[in-house]
């Protein structure tokens, strides 16, 4: 066995996703060989990546196979979070990727899917934050437990201050629920809005992350052009319900973003409260709204389907607790998420690498 | 048995909502002694009145107790619906009583509502009409199965035509997606839609009608004052879910409505949505988006609440089919439906006799 001959082996194993070779790909690192074992690093584009088990099983099969059928081959992994951001990185210059979750209207449950994401991304050990941009109607910091704390001050050297977001189930969020008061935020308007992203943006100490996630207004409005303009946004996300009147709405935060002028890509459309399932009866599926409704978008607009999350419920419960289903026993939902946050890395890693949106649209389904 | 006997016994039977007895509200006619026989017509508020067994049982006893234990006693009932139109009757002047039906937000189920409520009241033997004026979206001509028909006209004798509304399940329905292309709709602005909303008013052969309920556009804007500054509405009834969202802008329609130059008073809220069940299990209750929301919002503003509607789903279905519910075998929600029907009679019926809204508020609960 020589670090060629191991090379070699792996310039076979291709990266599902992307369909090109792990080796191309310069995904692999560390080749150390010592008799009849060998070891070696493959790094992940995303720590959040699901197909760890799938490049395990092919990597060790090319060593057996072209190699050596007696060889142990133990693959480690480590991820470096690829990135797309071409603007000059003086906003957020250690953040990879700014993902922006929008819906076309309020109530389906954009807030609820932001927060899930991120524990769901979060638990893949990816690094992440949250930052809570809903002017209208924060809540974040009621999601994550932080209501009424005062986040910290740092001094980073230069006399100027940062604020230190807070931290909830190794998540940084950054609420405007937290700088101001509650019934204040509903008054606010354009320039003091502009003026409150950029100081979230600026001001916040979000340091080294793969993802921040970016819980926005609901609607399409000035706001959103406002926000996508300070931030330098990788995507956006689409949330929206299988009922015909969200539906309308999410098709107009499509074509908002998919404005030429805006270049910001659709990163792909998830749909929240696909059914309801009894927590105690898990094979039953009630499609409340209707059926696939976002699925049926998403293959309208060619943006990539990210999946789709039921609403669970045990008889016990009485609805509007606000403890993260990330961090609860539903296993049903926690399953939903963890699915739609791997096509939302997997999307990202793929944009990331330039494929074409009907490309990653037919790799997700 | 003598006319003034009988007359003095039924004094003292009070009709439960108005608080005064049959006699003072001139509710008691056509009274035909025969040996012990007595029969006589009691005059109803509404052809739906919810009480008629209630004032049947308290008339037969008090013609028994105070004139005669031995008589054969007789309740006809008829009903003369009551009406507080203090306009010129110019418009639409056979329709005693105009219910808009609002919502301060989209997709919280105001055209379902409006469609069943409707159907409940014809149920119940009242003379009902259905205005479907959402130019954004109108549904109603889908719900009642006349989308893509044409209504007839009709020559009124001075050469001026009338639209001849469609009539389904004993409804009078006429819908803006009758007149003009379903695309069309969504560009309509100020001046077309105020032309249109007075076309449905003036145009249409409405005849005579108990309630003509008017399915408004969802939210809170200048349409909304259009529509009440040119229709006779009588009092508006406010749908909501007990989502926070959705309750958030329920009140900016409240607010709205309540605005003293209006002065369309608020008839009641009724919360849809309020928990699902299971067709196959109908006594587990999932109170999908909180417990009670629209019910606390009535109580906070001093309106009457009317009912809580509930999804009720079969396994086997999919969602958005398109039957109302009245007209399906849905019996938990079409039992939900008739108690929010007979809520709403009654709150006109009281709001028709000057009853103030507190007390309206109370009797109802």
């Amino acid at each position: 066995m020589t670090n060629e001959a191991i090379l070699k082996a792996l310039s076979n194993v291709e990266e599902p996703d992307l369909g090109k070779d792990l080796v191309t790909l310069n995904m692999v690192q560390n080749v150390v060989i010592d008799g009849n074992n060998v070891s070696f690093t493959v790094v992940l584009t995303t720590p959040a990546c699901p197909m760890k088990d799938h490049i395990q099983n092919a990597c060790i099969n090319a060593v057996k196979i072209l190699v050596n059928k007696e060889a142990n081959v133990t693959v480690n992994f480590t991820s470096n979070t690829t990135s797309n951001r071409t603007d000059a990185k003086t906003l957020l210059s250690g953040v990879k990727n700014i993902i922006a979750v929008v819906s076309g209207k309020g109530g389906v449950g954009k807030s609820t899917v932001s927060a899930n994401l991120a524990l769901a991304l979060a638990a893949d050990g990816a690094k992440v934050g949250l930052m809570d941009a809903d002017i209208y109607g924060p809540s974040q910091h009621i999601m994550f437990g932080v209501r009424g704390e005062r986040p910290m001050m740092k001094d980073n050297g230069d006399g100027k201050g940062l604020i230190v977001p807070m931290e909830r189930f190794g998540i940084k969020v950054m609420s405007i629920g937290l700088l101001i008061d509650e019934k204040q935020a509903v008054v606010w308007r354009g320039p003091m809005v502009s003026s409150a992203i950029r100081q979230f943006v600026s001001d916040v100490d979000w340091g080294e992350l793969d993802y921040l996630i970016i819980d926005m207004p609901p609607g399409t409005g000035d706001i959103h052009l406002t926000i996508v303009q300070t931030v330098p946004v990788t995507g956006v996300i689409v949330v929206t319900t299988p009922q015909l009147v969200a539906l309308a709405d999410a098709k107009k935060g499509i074509a908002m973003f998919s404005q030429a002028q805006l270049k910001v890509p659709v990163i792909g459309l998830v749909e929240n409260m696909s059914y309801f399932t009894p927590a105690e009866l898990p094979d039953n599926k009630y499609y409340l709204f209707g059926k696939d409704g976002g699925k049926h978008l998403a293959e309208e607009f060619d943006i990539p389907f990210l999946g789709q999350i039921p609403i669970v419920q045990s008889i016990r419960e009485g609805g509007d607790i606000g403890v993260p289903i990330m961090v609860s026993d539903d296993v049903i939902t926690k399953k939903a998420f963890e699915n739609f946050g791997h096509n939302t890395v997997r999307g990202i890693a793929m944009r990331n690498a330039n494929l074409p949106a009907t490309e990653i649209q037919e790799i997700l389904e």
